[in-house]
């Protein structure tokens, strides 16, 4: 177990972002949340999957919302807080930790805060390596867990428990058309798990990466070395494409930002085309129409000059950005997890997932 | 108490379909499932408001939705069942008694099968007196009672608890985006309040009134009386209009039902012009442009020959009705009621609620 320290929020926030793959939400609000729950006092205890008791129950929670609002309709702060109390009142038990349902995005910092306020240990895991669009797109659905009871609140205090569902989509569907009345921000957690099957489910140390990715570029930016490739050095990562936007097609639907982004190449891209389809992340990359890396490998924006993530509500036309392609981790690749984030659950059809820089 | 016959039940169907405005749906299929219950064994023991014990807690039900998709997606009978035990199960205790969230339409019987398979009391007497088309819309919400905690279940098993809301608009608001998803039917019920509430708030005697108006119908049918005379006589009613539907708009929006009808006056009628508004139920009629009955008052379009009720769903181009109006009860009149029943509350802030055959 380690105290979370100012400088590893700092570095979590860059790294979040990166594993956010354009969606998850800017992770900024979850640091600026973080850090001042840890000046009035409140401790970050972050715990190794191994450290975990089997018989620990964990709670993952996240805020679920689109991130183009969560820009500028900042969270009201105890959302999750009051999520989790309905969810320990609802089965007259008490939570003993919480894992982040997502590393990538505002997501990958949130559950910080929430563990500062509550003073219960943070895992350092998470249920995706990554960030996703849809609630059952998590491991811990994908292996087994269901996610009932589940409850979410919003900034007024409205609190919902779902109780009952037929399966995990159903979970998606319900919450899905309530966070849309709640003005599509809202704190979110699913029916704790207990710590047997987080060691086995969870993907595994994600914390600890995104810290790592962070540092990884400020310290390149320190040392005046490549932050991209510092990047793809750690995450046996690689640059796909290089660029400018030339076009940007960003709305929100149906409670998503959806978009199309287009890459005119430079440098070695020169005379090539990009695109990246977006549904809050960045699902598909086709280089002149191929499609050269799917989810649910990682498709990361970057600032070229910086080797900050760009997130999908910053995109704008004429920014210069590196695309780089991360393979994601073996419990997302398999049969059965392709089933719920492969390019098919994403409407994909013809796109037949191909996995990026196996080992 | 009494307990219901098959005949009363009969009659029941014909009055709640009066009372319902259009809306409400069709009772029918509430007949046949209360029919079902009762020959399975299941017993309706009616008791008027003054029989409730002061400490009995009593719940109000219905199923929420569309009245469009309820004619052609039949209950699969236990929503409300479910919704009642995981109140139930959330709060530690049982409920002593049912009333009907609204005596007109579908949720005018729906209730009596639930009473019959659950072995409870059915109340005589329901939130509106006649059919709304939104949750907030009950007396128990407008004089002061909290719908939370409140649950909901669909045909799938699909079950949510609203646990804390920020107002009365907000179980509308969430459990309509819910339904939604859930194919536009779903059973709800809402927070138990003590039997000295009811006997306050609660319209009273509808169900009683609901199986007069029926049995008026039926008599009138025996007797060859004119059926629309004896409603008017039994309800202090008038007809406003007759004549023929010659246009009609209607479609499916939000989850409701919404349309606006024309009608083309004959007999004393002829040369005049009539049309209601439609949200789910009958909002507004205007005759020759003037509106000449609103809610909360009930504006009734019953076939012209029979006296049976037109609701909302089985309206036609041609079909002969008579347009009747009944005032509402006292309780829907009151300037804190008219803030949420009243034309404004629908949208029609141009329109000033007159009292309808005011005593």
């Amino acid at each position: 177990m380690i105290e979370l320290t100012h400088d590893d929020i700092e570095a979590i926030e860059i790294g979040a972002a990166i594993l956010g793959t354009g969606g998850g939400g800017n992770p900024y609000y979850g640091k600026l949340h973080t850090i001042a729950e840890m000046n009035k006092g409140g401790k970050i205890q972050l715990v190794s999957l191994h450290e975990l008791d089997d018989d620990a129950l964990v709670i993952s929670v996240g805020n679920i919302g689109a991130p183009a609002v969560s820009m500028e309709k900042i969270c009201e702060g105890n959302e999750i807080v009051r999520a989790i109390h309905a969810l320990e009142d609802y089965m007259g038990k008490k939570v003993d930790a919480i894992i982040p349902v997502e590393i990538g995005g505002a997501n990958g910092l949130r559950p910080a805060a929430i563990a500062a306020i509550m003073g219960l240990p943070l895992v350092d895991g998470d249920g995706m390596g990554r960030a996703f669009p849809e609630m059952q797109m998590t491991s811990f659905s994908i292996y087994g867990h269901s996610s009932v009871p589940s409850a979410m609140s919003d900034a007024h205090g409205n609190t919902v428990i779902f109780k009952d569902l037929k399966d995990e989509q159903w979970l998606e569907r319900l919450a899905r058309a309530c966070v849309i009345q709640m003005g599509a921000s809202a704190g979110m957690v699913e029916a704790p798990m207990k710590g047997s099957f987080v060691k086995k489910y969870a993907i595994p140390d994600t914390v600890t990466q995104a810290k790592n990715l962070g540092l990884a570029v400020i310290n390149a930016h320190k040392e005046n070395t490549n932050p991209i490739e510092e990047i793809c050095h750690q995450e046996n990562g690689q640059v796909l494409f290089e660029g400018k936007i030339v076009d940007l097609e960003r709305k929100m639907s149906a409670g998503f930002t959806r978009g199309n982004l287009q890459i005119e190449g430079s440098g070695s891209y020169v005379d090539q085309v990009a695109n990246i389809e977006i549904q809050n992340e960045n699902l598909i990359l086709k280089i002149n129409q191929r499609v050269a890396c799917s989810v649910p490998d990682l498709i990361i924006v970057l600032d070229i000059e910086t080797g900050h993530a760009i997130t999908t509500e910053v995109l704008r036309y004429g920014q210069k950005i590196a695309v780089l392609a991360i393979p994601c981790h073996p419990l997302l690749r398999s049969e059965q997890a392709l089933k719920v984030i492969g390019p098919a659950a994403f409407g994909y059809q013809d796109i037949d997932y191909q996995p990026f820089n196996q080992n």
